[in-house]
């Protein structure tokens, strides 16, 4: 059902707010930056432990493995087809060019992650240990590949 | 066990990211601004649908409702004491000299999002759009207290 009587202006506005895939580039852009922000904040204290930097704390390490996986999920829809550019971004453009590889890439990323947390739950800290390395090789595995210096 | 053999620049480096409340002030605003995005991009198509801009998608709306509540949890991590200036923010000096009461606010924010989560898989439209409501009422009663426009 169209809504004849809006102003242009506000059919603009909604359609910005309908759906996010129809966001302004900048605003994707700023999404998945934000994305990569929050998973970061969570990733540091868990890589601080398994670094021997701080002391290991298992409840601690499952609560940021908890939000890793969480987060992970939500990358992939701050890449959509445009967002390349429109914005300061490190996103490589082979992005685009090869986005079903660039997907399992980030596939590989929740599965690991999600087993991260899952794993966590269990409180074995050499698991932890080797599940986070696990993680951490796919997050280096498409950097590598489409994310730029 | 401390590593009296590593420099002072490693050691600051480590003591940087061993826990996220020792971050820089201009990396937790970073941080915290970074979790309204996420909050927001996911609240924007659960608004679109309960103001009859897109149509009402349960589904949709159940997997953004998830992804407000697992955020909602994070925010108030971003505000530790002395995160008040050091990047342009929003936030209100308020926040630190009330803490008590902002963090009340931040809770209530954390139970209806969740509450919202739980509704919305249950699929009834109209339950989801008054806890939709409620949600937006907790943002609202923050923002009116702590957030400069």
């Amino acid at each position: 059902m169209r809504r004849a009587v809006l102003p242009v202006s506000l059919l603009l506005l909604a359609a910005s707010v309908t759906a996010n895939a129809q966001a302004k580039p900048e605003d994707i852009i700023r999404y998945r930056k934000s994305a990569y922000t929050v998973l970061l904040w969570n990733w540091m204290p868990m890589n601080a432990m398994v670094r021997d930097r701080i002391p290991f704390d298992t409840a601690e390490f499952a609560r940021r493995a908890e939000r890793v996986a969480a987060i992970s999920p939500q990358l992939l829809e701050g890449f959509p087809e445009g967002s390349g550019s429109g914005a300061p971004t490190e996103a490589k453009p082979e992005i685009w060019t090869d986005f079903a590889d660039f997907t399992t890439l980030m596939k590989d990323l929740e599965r690991e992650s999600a087993a991260l947390a899952t794993i966590a739950k269990g409180g074995d800290e050499a698991k932890m240990r080797e599940q986070f390395a696990k993680v951490g090789g796919t997050c280096k595995a498409c950097h590598d590949k489409y994310k730029a210096e």
